[in-house]
C-alpha cells in the first residue's frame, strides 16, 4: 500500500509500506476513502529536522472497515466510518466524562504519534475501533462525505473552542485566525447562537467563507491595530470569548488584547511555545479565562453529525482542493502557501 | 489622624496623615473600628524599593459611617459597614455582571491605589459609597466582627477561588498555600459541597485550622514529592480543582503538577511573576483550563453574609493576634516571619 511521509520540511513523499493489517483483538483495518491535510501538518512542514526515519502522516480520514479483531463489536466489514484524530477506548473515565483526548488507555493517543500508521494513505490499522470509530449512515460517495470528513478533526475542533469558551446566545466572540479551523469555529459559535462574531483574518476568500459561516464581521488588521477594530466593535472592552485557532504567541498576544474583562480565551491552535504571559497584567488582573486543548471531537461526534445530515451546517466547504495520494505533496505546498485551503485526498 | 504607612522593605511606620474628610457628594468617610494585614502587604513588605513618598496601607475594614456626600443613599451616619478591597460603582456592565474588581467608573480600582487613603488608619474616605460598602446587621462590638471582616477580602478571595474553580459536590480540590486566603479557599469549597479537599501546607498551627474548616486531607510535602502525594490520593490523575492561593511561580508549577486532564488551575494568588508555562507540556495537551484573578468579593457579599450570622461558618478564626494601631508595625514583620497567620486591627 501507498502512504504519506515526511523527511523534514518541505519533504513530503508518497511511498510504497508494508501492509497495515489487524494485529490486536481490538483492531479494525480501515480502507481510506477520504482523508485531509492538517493545518496542524503544517508545522512540521515548515520546521522538521531531515530524517531517514520519517513520519507517517495523516490524523483525519473515512473509510470502509476491511477486516476487524475478535473483540471489535460496533464496527463491521463494509461499515463506512469516520476516525477522530485521537485513539480512544471510550470506557476510561476520561472517556466517560467526554474528554477522549485524554483516554488513560495505553494504546490510546493522537493518530500523530503512531510511527507505523497514518491517515494519508491507502489503509490504516485502527487501536481500540470500538471506542475510536464512528459509523456513518451514508454511502461512500455520498455528497456529504466532505462535511462528515470535518468530524474527524476541524468541525469538532472548531466546535470545542467554541464549547470551552462557554459561547451562547449572548455572547460576542473573536476568532483569531481565518484557517479551516477558525472557520469551523466562526459556524460552531454561530450554531450554538453567539450574539457577535469576529472574524480576524487577512484572506479575502476564507474571510468571505467566514461570513458564509456566520461572522457578523471581519478585521483584517492586526497587532495594535487590529486590537483596536475589534474593541472599537465590541463597545470598547473586546470580546466575551476569544477563540485563538493559529497557535503562534502572537495570536495569543492578539487574543490578550481583545478579550473583555471576565472573558475567556480558548485555545484550540497547538501552541508553538511554552511559556506565555499569565500574570497580572495579561490574565490576572481582569479575571480572563484560559481554555481550550486538544478536542475530543469523539465526544461531539453525535451532537454535530445530525446537522450534518440534514443541511444545516455545511463545513465541507472548507475544502477547496481535491486530490489522490500522488497529489498530496503539492498539497501540503499549496496549504503551506495559503493557496489551498485545506486538501481533501481520495486516495 | 493616624494612618499606616509603607517606607520600603520591612519599614512601616503609623504617623500622623491629614484627616481624611468627604470630598465628593458620592464618598462617605468611615470610622475604622477593625481592619487587617493581608498576606499581599507581605509583598511590598519583603520587596518595596526605599522612598519618601511612602504608600498607605490596608484594603480591608469595618467601620462606622460619620459623614456622607449628598447623593449617598445606601449608608447613612452611623451605620456599620464593611468595605471590600475594591471600589466600585455597583451599577456599570462589569458590576452588573458580578466583576465589580473590573468596575469602569473611573473612581474605581483597588484600595491600595489610593494614594492617600488606607484601612489602617483611624479613619478613611470611601468613593462610590452606594457601590462599595455593604451594611452590616450587627453592632459594632458584636462577636461575628471578626468573621464579618472577612468579607472585605479573605473570605470572598476563598470563595471567589472555589467559584472560578467551578468546585461542586463531586469535585476534588487540591489547594495550594495555607495562608488566610488558602485556608479560606477550603472554607469554601466544603460549604459548597466538594467531596475531597486536599490541603498542602507546612504550618501544621494552619493546617490544623484548615481540617477545621473541612480539610479532608493535608500534604505537608512540596515539589515532586508533594506532587506525587496528591496524585495519590486523587485516584492517580490529580485533582478536579487546583486552588493556587500564593501567587508565586513555584505554586503555579506545583498547580499544573497536581490538577487533573481536563481540571483547571484557580489562581488567587496575586501572580509575582508575569510569564509561565502555558503551552502544550502544561496547560495545552490536557485541555487544564486556567481561572481567577482579583476576588469580586462584593458580589459575594450576600450570599455569604448569612452564613457567618447564623453561624454556619466562622471564618473569624483565621486571626490569631489582635493589636491596636501602634502594634501595626510589629503585626507586619509577625506575618512576614509565620508567627502571625493573620492581624486583626482595632484602631
Amino acid at each position: 500500500m501507498r502512504a504519506t511521509l515526511m523527511y523534514g520540511a518541505g519533504d513530503v513523499r508518497v511511498e510504497d509500506v508494508p501492509d497495515s493489517v489487524v494485529k490486536l483483538p481490538t483492531d479494525a483495518l480501515v480502507r481510506v476513502t477520504g482523508a485531509c491535510i492538517c493545518g496542524s501538518d503544517l508545522w512540521p512542514y515548515d520546521s522538521m529536522a531531515p530524517t531517514d526515519r520519517p513520519a507517517r502522516m495523516g490524523h483525519e480520514f473515512i473509510g470502509v472497515v476491511e477486516d476487524t479483531g475478535a473483540e471489535v463489536t460496533t464496527v463491521a466489514r463494509g461499515d463506512l466510518v469516520v476516525s477522530p484524530f485521537a485513539i480512544s477506548d471510550g470506557t476510561c473515565e476520561f472517556c466517560r466524562a467526554g474528554l477522549q483526548t485524554s483516554c488513560s488507555n495505553p494504546q490510546a493517543g493522537f493518530w500523530d504519534e503512531q510511527p507505523l500508521e497514518g491517515a494519508q494513505a491507502d489503509a490504516i490499522r485502527v487501536p481500540l475501533a470500538d471506542g475510536t470509530l464512528v459509523k456513518l449512515p451514508v454511502a461512500a460517495d455520498s455528497a456529504l462525505i466532505p462535511s462528515l470528513l470535518t468530524l474527524s478533526d476541524v468541525l469538532g475542533t472548531g466546535h470545542h473552542a467554541a464549547v470551552a469558551g462557554e459561547v451562547g446566545p449572548r455572547t460576542s466572540v473573536t476568532v483569531v485566525g481565518d484557517g479551516a479551523v477558525g472557520l469551523m469555529a466562526v459556524l460552531a459559535a454561530r450554531r450554538l447562537g453567539a450574539e457577535q462574531i469576529i472574524l480576524m483574518g487577512r484572506h479575502q476568500d476564507r474571510t468571505d467563507l467566514g461570513r458564509e459561516f456566520g461572522a457578523s464581521d471581519v478585521v483584517a488588521t492586526r497587532g495594535e491595530e487590529g486590537i483596536a477594530e475589534v474593541r472599537h466593535l465590541t463597545g470598547g472592552h473586546g470580546a466575551h470569548v476569544v477563540i485563538e485557532a493559529v497557535g503562534t504567541i502572537a495570536a495569543y498576544r492578539q487574543s490578550l488584547g481583545t478579550v473583555r474583562p471576565g472573558g475567556v480565551i480558548s485555545r484550540v491552535g497547538v501552541p508553538q511555545y511554552e511559556d506565555g504571559p499569565i500574570g497580572w497584567d495579561s490574565l490576572f488582573r481582569h479575571n480572563i479565562r484560559l481554555a481550550g486543548g486538544p478536542a475530543p471531537v469523539r465526544a461531539y461526534a453525535e451532537e454535530l453529525m445530525p446537522d450534518i445530515l440534514d443541511g444545516a451546517i455545511n463545513p465541507g466547504k472548507v475544502f477547496d482542493v481535491t486530490t489522490d495520494l500522488k497529489g498530496v505533496p503539492v498539497g501540503y505546498q499549496n496549504m503551506a502557501d495559503r493557496t489551498s485551503l485545506k486538501v481533501l485526498i481520495k486516495p
